[in-house]
């Protein structure tokens, strides 16, 4: 049978393959995936809020709903982008599943064959993937701790005609846990404006912020109607709800209905009544305030380790929120043979390479420190630290 | 800003459209969603499920999963399989957002621009939506009552050498309310064979037959790993879960599970759980007898005004199951305009121009009888009866 061409694009997410092998060894210390702590989840205020939807609302809840998802969570969901800065109504809102599914609609809404996406290198390789069945290339920019080289993007945009749109991760990124500066975000849009491009700013970690101030989101800055910022549920209150959205001008958002009605009619009705109720009946502040004490303790945790003892020729970088720290080791430490020694050793976290598109960089990994508790990180990072200071003595 | 040229193809729903209007009348008699009888949901059991849930398993059910699905509710699935004649196991199926994804999917796997999907004529416009991104296009072949004619199959697969799948829904066809025979399903198989073709067997409306017997489905007396057998939760539980599923050889399954991740990178967990533990838990075949008691009655009654009150001009297809009735009426008649009457005096159907790809036909339109209650299908069809005799006199 005949495939169409752009199956060769794809291959197995080195992520969903690392879990696997941890699955497969019960008790690994696992810093692999960017899981949230399962025992932080608000189960009990979500299964008030489900109990209520399915004695009093089922024939809603469970029915077909709108594509661009459930009015009143829209409207919740516009709200609450004034904490990116972004004044929005239900209007410049889609509910999607997850930010998974926002990046992949933009990927279709902006991308031929032979297109360009720019992003930083290192990026989020599921964004990677959801881009690549539209078989376009990434062409990357160097980064520093301040986000994109602005010099490197100039260079790369002036040498790319065929540029379609940028993607960033501009607060506590994915994989490397670094923020841009406001000066970067402010000559990002101008540069976008220039060259008449769409930014696509992934927003899954920016309420995880444990340090600092709040810098505000490129959205809030736009004032051309050209950044597609996603958001998401999943980080904040529970990622196997799948519920994330596109915030974006109202003719992107009709442009993104008629994608997402091809691609699966509408949101889960259910679970965006759930979300809705819960935003409605609980204190997401206070949710987040909780779970963040927590991430940040388990932040620290790992910090005092890397810091105390890592081999000095382990580099890193500090993040002030989300859920990852990044280390850069010697080019000549291959990280996925590295990994293979952890996991018989007990712990796991996902080799760097991954997160290149076009590959060649294999002596840096992520580890996660949202999902395993306080004693298991402790444990699993001073095994880290004794594997990595044979390999590197 | 630059879009990509799928964008060009892809239209609004005429079916959303006409949802619109309605919900902008409150008070209309609607026969023109595809909608189940939300008072049918089986709500109270799903409600002790995802109780049971949140206490018990809350930290798996709003946690990542699987891009293939949950593995309990995908033998299950691979089990529900039996009834249509096919021997599956887990590996043979995975679980998708709604069928209208296992299209959204199927048609990123088999088609490139400029390919030819074969469809009936007419066929479900979500599917064409779900294609249409793929700027493939679809030939047509015509139908009788039992399904297509394979005199023109064999015609259009002979003039078409671009053509890349076949796309059918041989029990109860939306819109027409058709099935297939068992001849035509193994000739379809023959050609399939022959052309080294897919065949995307969409098998939304088969669990819901209120007479004669059971056809086997295509996927059935497929020798060759050719057929991509939809299905779905949404017509026989709820559509608001949205819950649906692939079942295809493991080879193909594994190339899906590639285009899910990036589409949306997993089901949503907590949802697949709650359908898991309610297949577990309750008879699905007891809510099944009770559900298709209410729609067969439903249908009679439909039927029934049709017979008695309908102009003879008007034709129509008897259906055995499923959720519509298709009706032609003569070809000066359009029931774009219709509709307008129509929906004037409180009443709504979907005019059928919609369900062609290559329109043209705009003399047919389908109405539903699973979503309004016995008094108001009643209070409908003589509106509707009424205006067709005056608009045919």
């Amino acid at each position: 049978m005949y495939f169409a061409p752009r199956m060769d694009e794809l291959k197995p997410s080195d992520i969903r393959e690392v879990m696997k092998i941890i699955a497969a060894k019960p008790g690994t210390i696992s810093f692999a995936g960017g899981l949230p702590a399962p025992e932080l989840f608000p189960s009990e205020d979500l299964r008030e809020v489900v109990n209520g939807l399915l004695n009093d609302k089922a024939g809603q809840a469970l029915q077909y709903g709108a594509t661009l998802g459930y009015q009143p969570l829209r409207e919740k969901v516009a709200k609450l982008m004034e904490r990116e800065g972004v004044k929005a109504t239900a209007d410049n809102i889609i509910i999607t599943a997850g930010s998974q599914q926002g990046l992949s609609l933009s990927g279709m809404l902006f991308l031929d064959k032979d297109d360009v996406i720019i992003a930083e290198s290192p990026s989020y390789l599921g964004a990677l993937s959801a881009f690549k069945p539209t078989e376009s290339q990434v062409v990357s920019v160097a980064c520093d701790g301040g986000g994109m080289l602005m010099d490197d993007l100039e260079r790369v945009l002036a040498e790319t005609p065929n540029a379609r749109m940028i993607y960033v991760i501009p607060n506590f990124q994915n994989p490397t846990g670094k923020t841009w500066t406001m000066e970067r975000r402010q000559k990002l849009i101008e540069l976008a404006n220039k060259y008449d491009l769409p930014v696509i700013e992934d927003n899954a970690y920016g309420e995880l912020r444990y340090e600092g101030e709040r810098i505000p989101s490129i959205a809030s800055i736009d004032t051309e109607g050209r950044v597609v910022h996603l958001g998401s549920f999943s980080k904040i209150l529970a990622p196997g709800l799948r519920v994330g959205w596109i915030s974006a001008s109202p003719e992107l958002i009709l442009k993104f209905e008629l994608l997402k009605y091809g691609a699966d009619l509408q949101p889960n009705e259910l679970v965006e009544m759930m979300i809705d109720g819960y935003l409605g009946s609980f204190s997401l502040d206070e949710h987040l305030k909780k779970i963040k004490a927590e991430y940040k303790a388990r932040r620290d945790l790992m910090i005092d380790v890397i810091r105390k003892e890592f081999p000095t020729e382990a580099k890193w970088y500090y993040p002030e929120g989300g859920m990852f720290v990044w280390i850069e080791l010697p080019e000549r430490i291959n990280t996925r043979e590295l990994l293979k020694k952890a996991v018989d050793k007990g712990v796991a976290f996902i080799p760097g390479g991954s997160f290149y598109p076009n590959g060649g960089i294999e002596y840096a990994f992520r580890i996660n420190f949202s999902n395993m508790k306080s004693d298991k990180i402790v444990q699993g990072m001073e095994i880290l630290a004794e594997l990595l200071r044979e390999e590197l003595k």
